[in-house]
């Protein structure tokens, strides 16, 4: 059995393609899902799977997948992949080294006549990052069958159904249902990603070995208070929606830092003001916040404390304030025999360190069919999500090679279970 | 002598005329200065003027004044006026019953055959409210000289300066410090407008003295954090400019808040975010504050107290923080002979009230050269700059007929003062 090899100029050359692949117009590098500038990166990226030979396809939820076949027709294929969709003004790094390393590794397989006794597919998920429709992780939901009609129906802000979206990027919305990955369907999901924090960095580590993926619950908030001339109206008579958003963004803060039994993160990063005058007391703001964490209780304890703000603010200003979720994921936490394995492979190739996961990522929908695992790189000064987003070439390669490692390791230790009987069924990881 | 006549069915036609004038695109009726729907109705008043016979001009900062000569060659004019651009989603009457009122006085003044001792003027100032140059007043202050090269070249989010504006509305902006008013080139100005607050109506009152006019103090405020990934930058690594701005509005709230010599109001009607994405700790955010009062040590004394903030929010946050003074105007108080005679006109007519106005007004430019009136009409519930704003019609025609006897009182009494070498040079009431 061979050893992957660290190829950076390779990388480096796939990973520069797809940076010119963006929306111009946009600041940093920009490749939002369902455009033409996400279009053309995929289109790329089925040549390149094609180059070297994986038999390609787009599935119901219009995420494209490549397949190479294995030895043992009795076996569930492992899947490795991530996703190639930015933030507006995002960067270079975040998503694109995973599905690089989808088929870098194919590429070294074949340049090294491996035949892997699984089959296995290299994936790049439609639309990871928070999309216009509200959610994230949209392709890898629909490959589980987490789409709902609800979900389908959303719209973005031009009136576009996540349903046509879906159906633009080349997916059969109608069969997301039907083609549902079920528990067993696959041996095992390996992802390559970037950090995305500063903990590899400051730790001096270069690979790290992901315990699980914190859970995110995502709300929109509605303050309607009441829209009134600046200069006319008393302060003793005003209903500003304004303050009273401002004052639940200061104890959103508040209850963040409080301290829980698992580390948890509260951002509001989307607000609105209307009529957003100069001159005009505002009648009505509109915000989003999330709250991230490992442990599901936390949410609840958090969402208490602040449901009891909100009903202080809304009697103390006379306002009113309304909540919608907007989203929820559950935290995953890696299964203790993939942790060992991927340490394993990681080990020999430089300093490695165990870390959860504060970013989701489409692991934690596949968590629902399948065992997974995650291998991070680190971002310089913990930057993502921006244009200075940046991991060094070597790192990049370095993680691939793990992941490599990683893979092989799995594919000779999960079909021997499976010869000797002792093969676990894949489990729900809910 | 004749006595105004109450023209409900008259001023209402034009009210309503005006009313269709707008973009049918925007909430309301908003009437922006320097659009097509803003010379569609100057278009419409400059004919209504010529049809009572007014010599109709633009100056050079764009303003549309018609004038109808006087019997004594050696009196300044008196002017009467208002103006007729809305904020976004605004209303029917604020500015439009003053300019309306102009005519309407000017078509009983023939009616009648009414021969006044002075010169007449009825203007349209261009751009009374917020505008997106920053700055308000932009035709009154360019009236009187008070428009500097640096707000000429200030620019609106499309990069069009205000001078090209200006030339857009007709007027000749190189022109405007040769073609200022100075102290003495205008006998009085007088200006019917609504009240915009709930004071007249509260107290069961039809015609208001307006007192004096706030100084109104503008800033832009600019929270620089850092934007980070919302999941993986842990609570104390945070440079949050939304928190940070949070923290300030609230403070801004509480500042205003305190007992002063003269009441404040204090107000962030604008905000955005930056980059504003629902997973992003927000780098920057910018928002604007306005702060008001009859009493100019007031703001010193507010600002005093809003900087020893900025500054304990700064060193908490480590964010970076810095205000732009965007506009300023001193409060105006009106004259007792002036308050005295206004009453005198209002009284027979209706219940009336001093108070003063908590809005802004073309009046406080105009008070650098001349002696200023204004009369206030009831606005219902308080509202305006909202498309509920409402004062019936009997009510503006009440308003309008205490402003033509106004006019008239004026024009006898500062007639006799001059023949009898009483008259008193216009002060400058700065």
């Amino acid at each position: 059995m061979g050893m992957f090899e660290q190829n950076k100029e390779g990388i480096k050359q796939d990973i520069l393609t797809l940076s010119t692949m963006v929306d111009k117009a946009a600041p940093g590098y920009t490749r939002r899902p369902f455009t033409k500038w996400y279009a053309e990166s995929r289109e790329w990226l089925k040549k390149e799977m094609e180059n070297c030979g994986l038999d390609v396809h787009i599935d119901a939820a219009s995420n494209l997948v490549g397949r190479r076949e294995g030895t043992n027709p009795d076996l569930s294929p492992i899947m490795i992949g991530s996703h190639t969709d930015s933030v507006v003004g995002g960067g270079r790094f975040d998503g694109v080294i995973g599905v690089v390393a989808g088929i870098e590794i194919v590429r070294q397989l074949n340049e090294q006549n491996i035949q892997l006794a699984h089959p296995l597919l290299v994936v790049d998920f439609t639309a990871e990052e928070a999309s216009e429709f509200g959610i994230s992780t949209i392709g890898s939901r629909g490959m589980v069958g987490d789409l709902t009609e609800e979900d389908l129906g959303r719209k973005d802000a031009d009136g576009c159904t996540l349903r046509e979206a879906l159906e633009f990027a080349g997916g059969r919305p109608e069969k997301i249902e039907r083609e549902a990955l079920k528990a067993g369907d696959l041996s095992l999901y390996l992802e390559l990603h970037i950090e995305q924090g500063p903990v590899l960095e400051q730790n001096e580590k270069v690979l790290g070995v992901v315990t699980g993926i914190v859970g995110i619950q995502r709300y929109e908030v509605i303050v309607e208070g009441q829209a009134n001339h600046a200069g006319t109206t008393p302060m003793n008579m005003r209903y500003d929606a304004l303050t009273a958003a401002a004052a639940l963004v200061l104890k959103l803060e508040e209850i963040s830092n409080l301290s829980y039994a698992e580390q948890v993160v509260g951002t509001v990063g989307r607000l609105s003001v209307k009529p957003n005058g100069p001159n005009i007391v505002p009648g009505r703001v509109v915000f989003e916040f999330e709250i991230r964490s490992l442990d599901k209780d936390v949410f609840v304890q958090m969402m208490e404390r602040f449901e009891k703000e909100m009903e202080r603010i809304q009697q103390q200003r006379g306002v009113s304030i309304t909540t919608n979720q907007l989203s929820h994921s559950d935290p995953v936490v890696v299964e203790e025999e993939v942790l060992t394995g991927i340490e394993k492979s990681c080990q020999p190739l430089g300093a490695t360190m165990f870390l959860p996961s504060g970013a989701g990522h489409d692991g934690m929908q596949i968590a629902e069919v399948a065992p997974v695992g995650m291998i991070f790189v680190p971002s310089q000064d913990g930057k993502s999500h921006c244009p200075e987003e940046w991991t060094d070439y070597g790192q990049v390669a370095k993680g691939i090679q793990a992941l490599g490692n990683t893979l092989l390791h799995f594919d000779q230790e999960l079909s021997s279970k499976r010869r000797t009987g002792r093969r676990k069924e894949p489990s729900g990881l809910s």
